[in-house]
């Protein structure tokens, strides 16, 4: 069996962690996989009036850069260059643990509030359909009162709807601050999540046919399988609903009372999904149960199959052993037909038993 | 197997929901199937005085009319015609996201209040006993100070008992307002909830005598369509029971005290169907325990009979092989009776073992 | 089977249900069967002074009736005179929906204060000896400030020694108000429920100790029902746990702080009662994996008997087959004490097996 | 099997429960057995200056006796002289709910104030090691400003300690008052539980060697026997817990602040207890699916022997059939080592047989 | 099995335990093994202006010595010198039961305050690979103004790297004060909890492929040790959680505003601790489902084939024994292809069998 089906307990390998023991909390180490080779900053900053858009070629450009609009959104794809995010941090203000925190990317959704900007980790999830697995990216997201900073570490193609509505000053992105933006980079995420559990339905679903067709061990790994992708959806999701609840109750003023109706909507989002994963995972959890009856029941019914032949032999062997045995004086021996007697009463006795046995359904 | 009994995880398939990604929020697109070809716009307008009622043709027949009593109640059969929601959403000042919620019909039940009004989501259910499932539609409800909006993808008669009360002016309906109406409305759903439970609570408990008596693979397979039915239905009721505690505590004053006691009476039925339901499932439950246990036990009496006939034969057997042995000097072969007294030797022992098998309960 | 076993989800069939729908809340219609031919309408009044006990022969005798001494206690057996009900419910000032609640005999244990009354739903218990099943009448209760109403459908003694306290004067019953009167009815049914609980708990161990005899299908089935009974009663015992709790801390001056002691008390016996229940639910489950796993295990160690014979046969049939084979030369056919060596042969290799399987333990 | 083990579903048994029947509330009856011939009545009094201590010949002695020390310990063994406690309850001002569950000796721990004193219940356990059960006596303790009343059924040792302590005015417990007994009388109860919990770990893991290299129906009982021994230690430790935590958050003053770091003392062990017999729970539930998963791999791999030894011998038996064939032209059959050939056949095939179930791990 | 892999349910046997039974509370008795030979005391003290380090040769050495900068660390490792423990309580002002949890140490993880100092338990966990047992040490941190106070019963070098950090003046620690080394100390706690949980969960992951390939008894014992060694972690990890939590919430002000968010960061890893603790116990719990089902479903197979085997050869042995009767007149005897003809049907009868079964999968 193939690992790539495993619960990831933790992304940080014990050699990768073993980069941090010993150091002073806020040390700055990328402790994840390298997923992408370039890092890639850029801004998009806008207001009612306009959209200006710049992606950086090295640190330096971008410390000379000073946005102009009212709201600007920083993106950062790939976060091994510890030195450009430590740049970053100091000119956000960021405080050192939250730095450490954005480069340490298994953490589980949180928020977070430093006064200043609020610091929510949430989980980009995707399904790989060879493997059968759910695979998390940790997505970072800095709101401060006029800028949003999200931290990846690669691109992954959801945000683009929401710089495509930028763009093109669709709805009301533009005129609404940087609280919006931030609803709408979680509602991007939250929407992938219905995508990878709508997967994970479709597969269950063709998955349980053909357990019920035919009950193999192939099916019970790809199973197994599917129940870990869930599981893994679910502990992606199951802590984002309480982030998007503290949200919603926070009282720092980052969120204006229209945005707020958004985000309850967000949240109304991961309550269902939550609730769709419970049954899913009702579901899979029953096709085990259905499985392994099905499967002691095929055997059972293989074995009565088996034992009823076996006994279907029992009485013409007797037959023919008697009919062998030695004695002077013994009945039908000599007649004509004698044989084709024997032959008669093994015939007969077979017959009866095959009716008794059809009767009580034991032939299948 | 027929693929009627799964749980719709989503009601929207991955196809239509990509319909809206990318979309700003409150985007006006009806995700859901188009259950009823016409679209049916009506308003039922009354108070102490008196009752009128119309239907309207169409948008512009609506846009004309006004409202001469104190309460009235537009309900909306048919939710693919955007645009006329829209209109609604402008005269009766929904918010877009209660607009967009309103089409998409997956929502669970909740309850929000916007100030003017209160939006609430309930799920009318119906069973269908040919593929015993349970589905359910959703019913939006907008309470607002004096009408109530019920928006529905269908006509499926649930609120004809209150139009009936209505016309008839029985009881004290026409006597209180729009927060009456709308208990009177929720009511008649959780009414349909009793139905639906009673439904299957004798679906289950004739399955129960069915499996008692027969334990057979199709069985197995009703139990399971029950159980998701079970479920689904559990799914719809549950999150109702908190919204109708979330509208009593409500305090936006949209019930008077009067109604308050009303409402509370609707809640204990709601509590009282997610009892039943919790004994529902705990016997459905026990049914399959009591299946596998029969199941088991059936195959195992079935190998020991006829692992009790095959034991049988042996001795008769051996006495046969024994006499068929070519020794010279062998004792009974030159016997007048020897033939007989081999058979009755045969047959002695054969006696001795039924008759230690029947008392030892073997032979069934 | 018979069907006396069932767990009654819920109390009025579906037929009876429909007799109510479309009506107005607050419709007096009895759902419930008419457990008793007679309605019976009695006072008992009292106070420190003395008591005098009526019953009444017709509506009219208790219209013209006006209790003299400072508390009352109006009991009615049997709920389907609509009419009379009616005609209390407006004497005393009973809101509808009490009316309807008290016709309505499948309702969980509940309390509700009216301001001028409290209204509290109890359900009286009976365990059924010969079809092993637990059985509830609802008891309504109206606590008024100087009066106890109280509604059941059929009479069944629980209230015997109540009254008989108060007829003799035992105690300090007639000296207190009506809310220890309340409380005695209070403790009056839940002492019944201790006398269920502990015939449950004998017919249990009884069970348990013929399970452990002999494991069948019958036990098995007693088992299932005892489980049923357990439930209901747990149904009826645990909603009233809370209706007594709410008594307790409620603030309406029903209760006097003396009275609160006493209520205090039997809050501890429901209690100690749900306590009980649970622990017997864990006796029952762990009574199922018990008998599954005696009753797996007889069937092994009978089919290991079984085959443990026919393994015995085998070589003697053999040996009988080798020496019945037609080779010109063999050794032992000439011998004059060839067939008994043969036989010593079968004996000797059986008497190795038996004990071989006799020290493996294989014989039972 | 001996009825030793079960679970004790209520103390009083439905005869004894019967006196109760009908009684007003506060009726001084004992419920419960009889545990000790003799009542033992005794004070202790001390102050910081020194102690004095006296038994009781009679109630008269008693009543005429005034403690002259600030702080006094009443203990009484043996419950069944009713007079007696009411005269107690009458000098101390006990409520007659107290007086009547001081006698109800099947009480579940609590706490109540009662503003004079406060009243306890605890249960004091002990563990029987030749039926493997664990039996609880009820102590019963009023703390009043400047005394404390102890209550049992019969005398058992526990509170021994404490009074050596005060006897030998070691530590600071002369110096502390009442509530400092209290505390002390409660820790002598909680240490006993320690005891028993780790009697029990012992035997269960006695117990887990047993079942794993043998396991038997006997095993599978003593198992049993366990878990509700653990089970009814549970019972008594639970609300203890509880009990205690009230105690510490109690507001009326009877602990002074420094006592109340002793009780969370005792508080902590408690939750301890709690979590080791959660621990032990989870250990025995392991326990009961390794037996059953042992016992059903060894039947499996008997029974797998067995049909091995059936398999084995079918070609020789089949090699013997052939040439006892009665065709006139057979091989072999005139070869002066015929008989030899057909022998090594039959002995080839086994041994080729004999390999390949070798091989494959069949043969154990 | 060896007794290694037991749960222990308390680290104190009956024997130690009884060391205390009957003494006042406060008595310090050292309850636990001795793990170290040398008792060794040592402080180190610094500020932002420097750090000096002292190791204690003896009581009067440390009695003698002052501490001269803003914040000190002393450490002491090995309880059994308890005239010493004394003596740093009554320098620091510990009460009496904080001594006496210092050296009762099978604490589960508390915190309490005193007023002037925090008493903090924890544990260090650490996992022996042989054993495959997860062992906790107890450490006791007390907490004061100006000083930090840590006591274990052995050196494990938990806190080295602390030392390392005070020692070289990375990061902050040195200017921030005793909070900041109280988190630090706690930190590097935590930290160990990481790498045992790795380690456990990779011998989980090694173990899973060890079952699928081959599931053996020996196997299920190791998923047993590893169930029980994650039960252990988990039990030292569940309150320490609430300790963080508590201490974050603390209002003491122990801890200054800018380390709460450090505390905040250790919660945070504690959580995702718990978590991946779920996830590992999921994954054990599915892990004895697969082991069991696989073992049942090769027992099946193998019992199977030797029952098709024993079927094969039925028909093949009956024509043996027709061909063995004695009748005067049979066919097929005299001609003089006649026993390859009945060698042919006997193989052709095997074929047509082989074939059928082979279709129906049976031969594996």
């Amino acid at each position: 069996m193939s690992k790539s089906h495993r619960i990831k307990l933790s992304h940080r390998s014990p050699k990768q962690r073993a980069k941090k023991v010993g150091l002073p909390p806020g040390s700055l180490v990328h402790l994840g996989e390298v997923k992408t080779a370039a890092v890639d900053l850029s801004i998009i900053e806008y207001d009612d009036s306009g959209l200006s858009e710049v992606k950086f070629a090295d640190t330096a450009a971008w410390q000379a850069y000073t946005p102009k609009h009212a709201t600007h959104w920083l993106n950062l794809h790939g976060l091994h260059d510890t030195a450009l995010l430590r740049e970053i941090g100091t000119r956000y203000g960021l405080h050192p643990l939250v730095q450490e925190d954005i480069l340490n990317t298994d953490q589980r959704p949180k928020v977070e509030s430093y006064g200043e900007y609020l610091y929510v980790v949430a989980r980009y999830v995707n399904y790989d359909t060879d493997t059968l697995s759910v695979n998390s990216d940790q997505v970072s997201l800095v709101l401060a009162r006029k800028a949003v900073l999200s931290f990846q570490e690669r691109s992954c193609g959801t945000f683009e709807p929401v710089r495509g509505r930028l763009r093109s000053g669709r709805g009301q992105i533009r005129k609404l601050g940087a609280d919006y933006l931030a609803y709408a980079l979680l509602d991007a995420m939250v929407d992938q999540y219905f995508v990878v559990l709508e997967q994970l339905s479709e597969h269950t679903e063709e998955l349980e046919d053909a357990l019920l067709e035919k009950p193999d061990q192939e099916s019970l790994q790809t199973l197994h399988k599917l129940r870990r992708a869930t599981h893994n959806l679910r502990r992606a999701v199951w802590p984002l609903r309480e982030v998007l609840n503290t949200l919603i109750r926070n009282e720092d003023g980052f969120f204006q009372p229209g945005t707020g109706v958004y985000l309850r909507d967000v949240y109304d989002h991961t309550v269902h999904i939550v609730e769709s994963i419970e049954a899913l995972r009702d579901l899979q959890a029953g096709m085990l149960d259905v499985y392994l009856s099905s499967l002691s029941n095929r055997f059972n019914v293989e074995l009565r199959a088996l034992t009823v032949i076996t006994t279907l032999f029992m009485p013409a062997a007797l037959v023919a052993g008697i009919f062998g045995m030695n004695f002077k004086h013994m009945p039908w021996l000599d007649l004509p037909h004698g044989f084709g007697l024997a032959m008669g009463l093994m015939g007969g006795i077979a017959l009866v038993m095959v009716s008794i046995f059809w009767r009580r359904n034991w032939l299948r």
